[in-house]
């Protein structure tokens, strides 16, 4: 298999992206890498070129460009040349660590959307904390690549996440929930209500009902359903409390002197291991669904390791045959799933 | 002063909320409080009956019943009773731990909406934990009183948490912030872009513009402003990841052994410590603004204590003159915050 991968994305980019590639190269001997970016730069830090193409390009596009400007106006940037590979055929997967909403924008308009999907989202996964039964991770979506949502589309990212949860995390029949302002059926907006039926209604999906963001990290869905807005607003007040708490353990630690300090000197160990569980980048990056390929964005600051584990991530996408799958089933429920039937059948 | 209490709302109640009374009396000696429930049980619990008095029934409303229909219905339970006496000038105030959606249901239609407000919301004081400049506090509205908004229901929020963080925080010009999927001035959908121009529209407002809530905790702003949903949604992913993260700490401790016991005996104090800034109960309960009296609604789970800082929290309101400040000003600016007058420019 080959992935297009966008050197030059992210705030350590290229060094720790062609780390990370290196890293996984060494350890899945049937990936091809091919590296769009500087040239010079890249072969300063390559060790080895088994298996890594070098094209070169000394267009990039930063973090804060528009992003459908900056991908219609920067074909030859590393980020859309290696979306493009991927488009024509040349490379099966596409990787970035660089502007979000450019790689969102180049999966929608050089890679594609699948056909019967109206709106992809952005898949995150992200830790089960619940310390309960043996699933570790579930999987969220959208977190933020649509600001405005309707019912279908709510209904069409609980079919794209049941997927993700049951070929990615291996989970039968994962619970379904839908993240809103109470648990009760009628709560939320006319978009989250009519939601909750469409999504109640479905034969395939192991729909639960609402969800709470107080209960995400506490194990309340294998899949959390959410317009990207809401999805936005709770990864980021869940990364920035764990920060923020993390940072004032430590401080705390250092205010209280000496005896504290041996504390926390004796407590190092528990607090990594904390760390570790948080850690969220051990599952990959963020994945593009309802796109015709495997897209994948993972953190602007990712190191080599965490630039690593998403190429695993993207290794799992194509050797578990997920695009083509849900391909498949969105091609053989199309009118079940469509934005435009549902739409007319709830008018009536 | 005169409050008017629902003493049968909240899960440790009548105990903890009478136990609460008997604190914030012997603290405000300004204070007489209207008790609304069962006199048989008040008067068991009830230690010193000095500035308390009784008015019983013994109907309540319970925590999972249907809001407006429960207070159209039971017109004689505590929660209405007491709301009542506000409207008919028996009472300044109104507190209650119950259900709350009957809190904010009784508080628009048995008290009334300030003349001007479109939507009452709901504001809550949260910690800034930067640890820098000496705001301990901010508030964020709307925590989830209204589903839906239009951006001038936005706008008089940020008027709404504007008062409240100079009344009763004590900061002058406060910054005022809109929560949103990221920071430059176009992001989110069509009600937060509106939304942000009226706002930074406004000659009164320090309006500072996006904000994510990422940074919430980490005093990204002394006033956020936003829709019921993302605000809900941020308000229980805090809560959520800062209880799953002690609850993880202690098991931590657990799990490695001797060693991590100890350092956690010896980091005791600096674990309280923490608790105790992230303990948001001490700046009082979640406030209705925009209703023509103080109404607060503290925690179901409040105990004693946090029941007494609410009536601290409802003296300050009295005394700062909150209530009447703002309805002076929303009938001086009133074409200026309309959401018609508002609505029909946008539509120019």
């Amino acid at each position: 298999m080959k992935i297009a991968v966008d050197a030059m994305g992210g705030d350590f980019a290229p060094l720790e992206i062609v780390k990370g590639v290196e890293l996984a190269r060494d350890q899945f001997t049937d990936i091809e890498f091919e590296l769009f970016g500087d040239e010079k730069q890249i072969t300063a830090i390559l060790q080895n070129s088994d298996r890594v193409n070098i094209h070169h390009t000394d267009v990039t596009i930063d973090m804060g460009e528009e992003p459908v400007k900056a991908i219609r106006r920067k074909k030859d940037s590393s980020l859309v040349l290696a979306a493009t590979a991927v488009k024509n055929g040349e490379a099966d997967a596409f990787f970035s660590a660089g502007n979000t909403g450019a790689v969102l924008a180049a999966g929608i308009f050089v890679i594609g959307r699948i056909k019967g999907i109206d709106r992809p989202g952005l898949a995150t996964v992200l830790p089960n904390l619940s310390g309960k039964g043996d699933h570790e991770y579930f999987v969220m979506m959208d977190m933020g690549a649509n600001a405005e949502s309707k019912p279908a589309h709510l209904y069409q990212y609980g079919f794209l996440g049941d997927f993700y949860a049951e070929k990615m995390l291996g989970y039968t029949k994962p619970t379904v929930g839908l993240l809103n302002l109470g648990t009760e059926e009628d709560k939320g907006d006319a978009v989250h209500k009519e939601a909750w039926q469409l999504l109640n209604g479905s034969d395939t999906l192991n729909f639960i009902g609402n969800v709470e963001a107080r209960e995400l990290l506490n194990g309340a869905a294998d899949v959390v359903v959410t317009d990207g807005s809401n999805g936005n607003t709770a990864l980021k007040a869940i990364e920035g409390t764990a920060l923020t708490m993390l940072k004032m353990i430590k401080a705390a630690i250092m205010e209280n002197g000496v005896t504290a300090k041996i504390g926390g000197a004796l407590l190092k160990p528990a607090l990594k291991g904390l760390q570790g569980k948080l850690d969220y980048s051990k599952a990959g990056g963020a994945v593009i669904l309802g796109v015709n390929a495997p897209v994948v964005k993972t953190h602007g600051s990712a190191k080599a390791e965490a630039v690593s584990n998403t190429f695993a991530q993207i290794h799992q996408m194509i050797t578990s045959n997920l695009v083509p799958d849900i391909q498949a089933y969105v091609a053989a429920h199309k009118d079940d799933l469509s934005a435009k039937q549902l739409d007319a059948e709830q008018d009536n």
